[in-house]
């Protein structure tokens, strides 16, 4: 049983809107020492399997579902989790 | 200069639809061994000043501008930067 933590982000290319709204507010509460802003989705998803099939299939389930690859980039890592016996 | 990871997810008693979506998706693609799905959000943020002044700082800007505190929990990692002298 793995863990996986995915990380979305856009790519450095690509102008983020919520970033910059997020930007923005900062500068409205007088924040100006936030010198940069990154704005992505995290997923945590609980798999059963091995190692290496995790792995494949995390790479899978980010490509088809969770990023949208022309604009987005995605990173992962697995953490094994101890298993409940019943 | 410091770099905040901050992760912003749903309180466990919140029902996340978007997560729920996911759970479905994945049922459809035939990815029976994901037991669990959350979804959350990820900032980066890169903030000048000393590691007291940015932790208090990301805190307060967790609460009022990043997270909803009713309905959602976040927590951070402050990693150290190098800085560039030009």
């Amino acid at each position: 049983m793995f863990k996986a933590k995915i990380y979305v982000t856009y790519k450095p290319s690509v102008l983020d809107p919520k970033a910059e709204v997020i930007k923005t507010a900062l500068g409205r509460m007088a924040y100006h020492n936030v010198e940069d802003v990154l704005y992505g989705k995290y997923f945590e998803l609980t798999l059963a399997g091995s190692e290496a099939e995790v792995r494949k299939q995390v790479d899978t389930i980010c490509d088809q579902l969770l990023a949208n690859v022309n604009m987005e980039t995605y990173r992962f890592e697995l953490e094994p989790m101890a298993e409940v016996n019943a």
